[in-house]
């Protein structure tokens, strides 16, 4: 077990580091543009499930987690800890931004372009899917699970992609809290922690109902 | 067959949400650029193909159903079943869209940027290349399967990115008719409807003949 | 054999119609930027050694083409045919481009930036690299074949994204005579024919050298 | 021996002509942007991977071969010829640019952007982290070995994407010693040189600790 959540903290920290330290160089340098972004979230991810999937299943998200306990694949306990381990992973990160950049950018913290309720619905909707393709692409009895790190970052690749700029395509609370507790941007960080735990929450149910 | 008909509506749907969400959020946000909604459309189709391709297939589009029907690789009855699930959830993505960030850039509807004719070789050309792919790396005997999504995803992504500023790369009656249905943009619909299915035909009768 | 030389026609001639396709359609939009131009090259090889690998090799180049010859991989005969299969794939897609969108940015042909000797070494040390990615990669006891596509094809993408600025990186003598045929644009040519040759022999006596 | 030092020569030489001829060509022409050259970075890691990856284990890096080294994968004398084979080949690699193309955007030095020490960090971060991806996929016992190239490669194409503005995303003792010490822009190469080596040391010791 204390491999397992040394890997989910590894593995948040290097996510939320180099996701939103994406965000925070681009908004100091200009350069990465909103498409390097988008990238830099869909690779890390994918090579990050390379790294760690066959050490804790490479969840680096409380949303997914919860999915994973909702179908009975991580017993509480050890859900608790795997989702305690990637918020303070998330922190951690944030704050060696913070260290190294200044507070810039609200280190990228997830924020509503527009309304709250529309960053809702899309960022279910973003989680909703992203939790199929991890159930389809490497739970799935028939899947050819070898390829789930390529589905797997690809989908959040493409959803950082088209949702970035209208809710900051978060599809993960410990992705969202981190730089919203380190830059103190604490006002719609609940969209994010309801919105992406529900979506998955709602993806699990499915495909239960379907496989049961 | 209904666990098909759920995963061609849900993966049909995805991809319709994604892709031409990423050509209504550019539109509203300017921030993808055409590189980024090209690679949208890459993604998204081979992440579906790894999610439900176990599953149905993953057609997602009543051109390529049409050749698996002419090839003898699914019946009329069922092949009919999953053509109204894939434009129903094109309808559905669309709406989803209209009512998420209103009837903004037709919705990504398909239209022809000089002549229909144009647009209409073009389309062809683009799903009869789409279809030979399919065939050759997922079909075939001696194909190595497993990387058919990233060939078949590679594919759709290349062809939105070198087709899409003339035609809107549709290479799927479904993709084009959702957006054009809900936005009320139906006068080409016809263009994207022939040509894509037509090239989808003849690609899988040059198949056939190939291989028999 | 005649499917062998069907499998090259057509994958050439989608190469050629994609690649330099994306060159036209992007002087004719100014949509794709270089950075689009170079993904579609590297993706649409790419896709196409997972479509036609398994029938004729998939070469669509001849210079690789007489780099399999010196190794011992084909006949003379066979590879002559393989030749004028890709040279003529090549032509008919330029002409396919030049009948829909008019004789635009010279079809694509490669043309040197600055001089014509910085191209040749340039082409050259493309093509010396491709050629021993496809050896190591696809020929090589010891590799994992499969994977052979991805690599080819991201070779192809990078050469084109880093050395296309300065001499369009054709590494492939009928990417470069399709165009330049068509077009009328033959004062180069040469260069492209030559250097692009020199590497992949050079290569492969340096990969044969090294194995026997 | 010879064989696995020519790897190791072939595929440094093409990781720094190609990463750092990006740079330079970018300099000259304006036309890659930096997810160009992030991209070009992230594939030739690929590529080289699966080309060169079965003869010599693919290192291109001292500071991998100095983790490989501390974690008992390869003897001290084979390591210091691997590291000597690799800086000769970061040197020519530079040297042809250089030739190519003159003496321009330092061959893509890497300088740090504001303070040599926040460069310092931010190396020995992106090296730590390179070094974990390539124990979790490419050592550790049941990673999915085949699938090492693409979560290395992506690994480099993010790093580069987000690191790059800031230090310039070396993660490499040669891919820094190479242009620096061609065009003479020796100022901070001792922060590369240390940088790198120290985050691929301590996550080696770290890997270690958890696997013993």
């Amino acid at each position: 077990m204390k491999k397992k959540l040394i890997s989910e903290f590894l593995g948040t920290y290097f996510l939320v580091f180099a996701g939103t330290g994406a965000v925070v160089i681009n908004e100091l340098t200009n350069s990465l543009t909103h498409v390097g972004i988008a990238i830099t979230f869909g690779l890390v991810v994918m090579a990050l499930i390379y790294t760690f999937g066959h050490i804790s299943g490479a969840h680096f998200n409380p949303a997914v987690t919860i999915g994973f306990y909702i179908n009975g694949d991580i017993s509480i306990k050890d859900g608790i800890y795997y989702i305690i381990s990637q918020f303070l992973a998330a922190i951690a990160a944030s704050a060696t931004l913070c260290y190294l950049f200044g507070n810039v950018a609200s280190l990228g913290a997830t924020l509503p372009r527009e309304t709250w309720s529309q960053s809702f619905v899309l960022e279910f909707i973003l989680t909703f899917f992203l939790m199929l393709v991890i159930f389809g692409s490497a739970v799935h009895g028939k899947a050819v699970k070898s390829f789930a790190g390529i589905a797997i970052g690809a989908t959040v690749g493409l959803e950082a992609m088209f949702g970035g700029p209208i809710s900051g395509a978060s599809m993960n609370p410990a992705r969202s809290l981190g730089p919203a507790v380190v830059s103190g941007t604490l006002e719609h960080l609940w969209v994010y922690l309801v919105a992406t735990t529900l979506g998955a929450v709602i993806a699990t149910i499915l495909y239960k109902t379907l496989h049961d």
